[in-house]
């Protein structure tokens, strides 16, 4: 997930309408137990048999990374296509522009030390140095603020955002909030850094646990400046950087970056569905993000996410449950560095009737709830209706504006809105790095989340 | 440090003679108090006032990796034998030739599946591939009994052996065992495998924690067998080839490294001496490695045990204390691929009269005490002299056929051996891998370090 602080959707006022409308759905079911009983069966069938280990490792092993316009992305979306088809859930694509950056070479150095060696990636979409690379002084700044004052100094020099993750936060499962804030260097930090004549923007990797562990993520370039390279040194190279500039010596590095950005390729959403017995013209959409980063092979980020939806249609068809409602199942594509599968989603699909929308992107743990949109008495009834949830630690539901990124379209025209939350303690250590890999999932947990998510789903539903 | 199974010394005649001396010589200072109020001291100043810390920090920050032959290695031999001078220690250097072996380019990927990109780290010493790569099925082995049984069935193939280290007994803080016993496949597997016909050679990194990390270290080539190029796997990687090929498939790998093996380089030894009062004949050597492997920094292996010897010949100097016997404070060279600077210098001072030699190369935690060959009542003796290590918890002797590499030749001939150790729960999360940098150093634990060696260097000497 991107997590950007500028994709929190604001509230309009269809949103509130729609929450009306949804207020009395849910109260409506209210009292009916066969709900419950069946979403019981769910999560102990789940548990039982749970096949959403082996499509997360199919995804992430088979597969591997999935970026934006690679031909992992491609193999995933036909490969996940086949998979619903195979399980007997009805599936199509839907077109889907996207960017298409490919990394290349990323190395550093310190000239003015012993050419030490500094670790780095290029965040996404970042242009290239020239081939021979650049050499600069590297000056530090901890907020733009202070690269404010810094002013015309930061001319011809490479600018070093020293922003770590708020820790407090991160031990205090606050994760995301410590994540937006660091985040933000990330995003605008090298078009803010061109305005006074930077000739390549650095941050320190956004990350709660490092190995010398690059941290990628997507930058956002400000059509107005020139477009310098930007990269993500580890921690412990940032740190290094830092003490050198401290003991007040000169630090002057040789940066090389070759990304490509290549023209944008078609790929696509994959959409399956499981049409509704009674109301089919009203929709619950489910969804993760098939694209990932390319460091890892997007286990936690957000493959999971996918296996927990998939899983869910997957097991509602074996179970041979048929909801009053319509299930859509959707595979965003493009979720990591331009969001265009939950545009054309949305552009696609905006009259459709859509009831509520889980969003699962925030890797994969053990369970603990949702957050949403929902609050009051809407939020009191739909708790009374989940309450199979316990079962699996899942039942807590919190109050938010934001639930997701690809579901952000819709949420912001009202739609009432559910993330699944997972415990965050460490969702940070491997996230937008290479040790975003199937090893850090544990298939029980892997099992309850898809549980929690199936079950919430058929309540939805019903 | 290297804990090669090979370099464990056998204890020969000569040794117990020696102890018996040595014996003598530690009864025969019990009674006397003196040395134990000027330990006291020794511990309170440098608690108070240590700059092993700043020594570390050049060592590293600015001087950064030192592999034997590299220009950070000359660097460190200059500046240490400067530094000892301007503390006013003297000191003094002594040839060692060593290997001088350059890392290239190191990548693979499978190309059975997807070219997903395999993170790898050519071990020390190895040859390079052709510049084009290799390219081979691979076949995993878990030990050279497998290999054995494979026969024929490595030939043409990269032999990947699998040996985690064992999780139990690191924590049970007996890292040192478990990476003796995995490390023997970094050593001799490649030989081994080549002896089958295969064309290379994969271990799993031998570290206790891993985000996508790889652990390095030296083979040992068969002169019999043909050089195979060598790598290490990230124990995550190393995951994926094996549940891959455990689903039954075929893993097919393109394999690049390009290491080069350059003419040996003169490189020394930096020895520095407070010369003994009453028997300067007399010589307790104290010694850390002043070269490391290139990933990291080398802060922990062996950058702290070097801040900790040569912090004790500066405290000692700033103390004005004069030690009744000769303190030799020796900063081998090469002791990651090679050990000649241990071997020089025994080869140089064969004959000099060592009564002790305490090796600092365990890394840098909260200490705990010292391994040593004493036993029987010359240790006890030494236990009840060395009480004031109580204070900072150093206190703690345990009786040990090994003490460290580059001591090893003394220890071999007899001289009895002492081996700080720090407390070992975390050292191989970091040791060989690209996170062996200075951030991993508590300052205070590292004074607390150089305290107890301090300690007892200055009881041993008088």
């Amino acid at each position: 997930m991107q997590n950007e602080e500028s994709l929190e959707p604001s509230i309009n006022s269809s949103f509130c309408v729609l929450r009306s409308a949804f207020l009395v759905l849910v109260i409506s079911f209210t009292g009916s137990a066969a709900a419950e009983t069946i979403a019981d069966q769910i999560i102990q069938r789940e548990l039982a048999g749970s096949q959403a280990y082996d499509t997360l490792s199919y995804l992430t092993d088979n597969i591997g990374q999935r970026l934006s316009g690679s031909k992992g992305a491609a193999a995933a979306v036909k490969w996940t296509t086949d998979r619903f088809r195979s399980w007997g859930v009805p599936v199509t694509t839907e077109k889907v522009m996207v960017p298409h950056w490919v990394r290349g070479a990323e190395e550093a150095r310190l000239v003015s030390h012993m050419d030490q060696k500094i670790v780095l990636t290029a965040l996404g979409g970042s242009v290239a140095t020239s081939m021979m690379g650049l050499t600069a002084d590297v000056v530090e700044v901890n907020s733009f603020d202070e690269l404010k004052a810094l002013g015309a100094k930061a001319k011809g020099k490479i600018v070093f955002y020293n922003n770590p993750m708020d820790m407090d936060l991160v031990r205090a499962h606050r994760g995301f909030e410590a994540y937006g804030k660091a985040v933000a260097f990330r995003s605008s930090g090298p078009s803010r850094a061109a305005e006074y004549g930077a000739v390549a923007a650095l941050i320190r990797s956004v990350g709660s646990a490092s190995l010398r562990t690059t941290h990628t993520g997507a930058l956002r370039y400000d059509p107005n400046q020139p477009k310098i390279p930007a990269a993500a040194m580890t921690a412990e190279d940032a740190m290094l950087v830092d003490r050198l500039l401290k003991k007040g010596e000169r630090v002057r590095m040789h940066l090389l970056l070759t990304p490509r950005i290549l023209p944008d390729v078609e790929s696509a959403n994959v959409i399956a569905e499981l049409r509704g017995s009674e109301k089919p013209e009203e929709i619950v959409v489910i969804g993760g993000h098939l694209d990932s980063w390319d460091l890892g092979t997007g286990a936690i980020d957000d493959g999971s996410g996918v296996a927990m939806v998939m899983e869910t249609m997957r097991l509602l068809k074996e179970m041979n449950l048929t909801p009053k409602r319509t299930i859509r199942c959707v595979l965003f594509m493009n979720e990591e560095n331009g969001s265009n599968g939950g545009r054309a989603y949305f552009a696609n699909h905006k009259n459709d009737k859509h009831v509520a929308a889980i969003e699962s992107d925030s890797g994969v743990a053990a369970p603990t709830g949702f957050r949403t949109t929902l609050k009051g008495d809407a939020l009191t009834a739909l708790e009374r209706r989940a309450e199979p949830l316990a079962a699996i630690g899942a039942a807590k539901f919190e109050t938010t504006r934001e639930t997701g990124a690809d579901t952000s379209f819709l949420i912001e025209a009202g739609v009432p809105g559910f993330s699944f939350v997972p415990e965050p303690l460490h969702y940070f250590d491997y996230h937008h790095t290479p040790a975003d890999t199937l090893d850090k999932v544990d298939p029980k947990e892997l099992a309850q989340d898809s549980a929690a998510v199936a079950a919430l789903t058929w309540i939805l539903a019903n």
